[in-house]
């Protein structure tokens, strides 16, 4: 029996490759003869040049870069053997690099992301998987463009100071010496914000107050960006005006900088990791699949991992068994379609026992361990059992 | 396919018919055909009147009796049409009837259970079950036996005032009228407690602490309950002296007055309850067995209920498969054990998601239909898994 285990991390306590090995020791206590692929998977967000390291071949790269306020951090990404460079921009512009004190979306900046392309492309990279998400910057990736080599200059020919407030002086553009960087060089980000770059569901109105704005700040703001996509657009920078299509807001406007001036794709963060993988290689080989994320509940039809591995499954053969193990798992009790878990065969929630919040999250491990060997017991217990 | 149903109740949050009927609702989502049979058990503790009104033909008897503190309450049991009477003392001398500043085990006594054990007399009952358990006394049973018509006086030939401190001035002796009544009544005690009546591991010692006693009350109530003991070994009531037996102790006491007055024998509360619901005759026409509790963990292989189906199943029937849908399983994790969960085939928790206590308790019953319409859905799974 091949058994293709492609789950997601529990986001606040397991890895996917922990998830992976986790589902595996109780399975295989049941089934030890069974051949295992372990697929660690992600959704574009935090954990997916891990989760790639895991699967394809490859170095990982450390640099120096800088952060959201241009101090001199460490960061990495990882490079994989075939040229794909795959970084998550949180590396070096993540809300998690600040303290709380710290965030000020009006000068935090995305320079450090344009460092890690460049020492990308420096290194051979010649495709990039760039996951949005996490950022502490809204300055529409002016920061990566500068360190990339555009000039943004104000009307006096001063460059302009980073940070996305300052790009309401902008006044003339040149981006010569990055288009001559990126000539050869494939982008595709992995995003599934849909956000445009500016207007109440942009990135400075949905955005920037979880990264520290004010109401007045959020104004300031959403105006700067969209002078920014103005003089852009004046100085043909891009074919079309990238500030309007969904994804353009997506980590505080990087979206709209990465498509108007690097030609980005982009793409669903799942979509584009199932590829990156060959997820739909392994479902056509295997005759069990067991997914899993930290959360079963109704934002899973959302783009969300497990949810999409049942549906690639099951357009590849609708009778392959699909199997969801999960940390929780949230229905509406109150209707009766509480039974009805589509697009999974069964998805089952871990907790083990009542106990506190940190104690169940410490074990997830020996949980979905368990987990995965009463489901093996079950179907086990199910080949035998009188129809 | 025969499916028999038969947990124990989840103690904090649903009685043992709820959780047969969440079990067969889940289960039968998947298995519409099987025939389902429900066996809601108990341990012989608090539920076992109303497990047994369930499963037994009878009546509920509802009558006015003295509680702890000799108030007047209303108090009930079940009635078999056989004319087996099941009574649990904890309707007439339970810890839930007083207020926690009302605890007195130096005067709380047992007055009402004989009320229960006459009327039951009265209305033709021929044999009882009675389950200890939850009681707010420690008289040794002296004032069931005063109830019963069992003279208790001290050397001035007065009746002794109810309640255990008052047994030290016990004198004499008599209880003709109590044999006279219990001619050819049978009375079995479900108890699982092995204390003795005195000592540091008797009834005084262990439990009237919990019951209100000061360290200074206890020394009082178990030399009073030894005195109770020699004076009626003095007036040589039974043949045996009872008050080192195991089980003597139960109740406040109450166990060795059963033995010692009433011929009374003590059983196991499990294999009680499983004899007079005929559980072997039961699992014997199953194809799958489905038993639960509320908390699986090291004590259930203290005569727990569902570690008493699984026992009992396999002596039927090796091969016969032992599910057990649990609230929460307790396991060593760090043990290489943790796979082992043994009796049962698979025993599986129902805690569907994260969520506050209560909420989980609220819970129970949708969380364990879950529980097992995911366990039928692997084992249907199962059934047509390639191997």
């Amino acid at each position: 029996m091949n058994i293709l285990i492609a789950p997601d991390s529990f986001k606040e306590s397991l890895e996917a490759i922990d998830v992976c090995n986790a589902i595996k020791q109780g399975f295989s206590q049941v089934y030890p003869e069974a051949n295992y692929t372990l697929l660690p998977l992600a959704d574009g967000g935090e954990g997916t040049s891990s989760v790639l390291s895991y699967v394809l071949d490859g170095h990982w790269q450390q640099i120096k870069v800088h952060d959201p306020l241009m101090r001199r951090i460490t960061a990495k990404y990882f490079l994989t053997a075939e040229g794909v460079a795959v970084i998550e921009i949180a590396e070096a512009c993540g809300l998690h690099l600040l303290k709380s004190d710290e965030l000020n979306p009006l000068i935090a900046n995305t320079f450090g992301v344009g460092e890690m392309i460049a020492d990308a492309i420096a290194k051979g990279a010649t495709q990039m998987l760039i996951g949005l998400g996490g950022s502490a910057t809204n300055d529409a990736g002016a920061g990566m463009l500068q360190a990339l080599g555009v000039k943004l200059q104000d009307a006096t020919g001063t460059a302009l100071k980073p940070g996305g407030s300052n790009l309401s002086q902008l006044h003339s553009i040149e981006h010569q010496t990055l288009q001559n960087l990126l000539s050869g060089i494939k982008i595709t980000v992995a995003c599934d914000v849909t956000s445009p770059l500016c207007g109440p569901t942009g990135a400075s109105h949905v955005f920037s107050p979880q990264k520290g704005a004010t109401s007045d700040e959020v104004l300031i703001l959403d105006k700067a960006l969209a002078h920014f996509a103005a003089v852009t657009h004046a100085h043909n920078v891009s074919d079309d005006c990238c500030s309007s299509v969904e994804g353009a807001g997506a980590a505080g406007g990087l979206g709209f900088a990465l498509m108007a001036y690097c030609q980005a794709e982009l793409k669903s963060g799942f979509d584009t990791i199932a590829e990156m993988v060959a997820l739909d290689k392994h479902l056509a080989k295997a005759d069990l699949v067991i997914t899993g994320e930290g959360k079963l509940d109704a934002q899973t039809a959302m783009g969300k991992v497990a949810n999409g591995v049942a549906l690639r499954a099951k357009a590849i053969n609708l009778e392959l068994p699909v199997i969801a193990i999960c940390g929780s798992v949230d229905r509406d009790i109150s209707t009766e379609n509480c039974f009805d878990n589509s697009p999974f065969d069964i998805a089952v929630p871990s907790i083990q026992k009542l106990d506190k919040l940190d104690n169940i999250l410490d074990a997830a491990y020996p949980n979905v361990a368990q987990t995965a060997y009463q489901l093996a017991t079950t179907l086990k217990l199910g080949q035998h059992l009188k129809s």
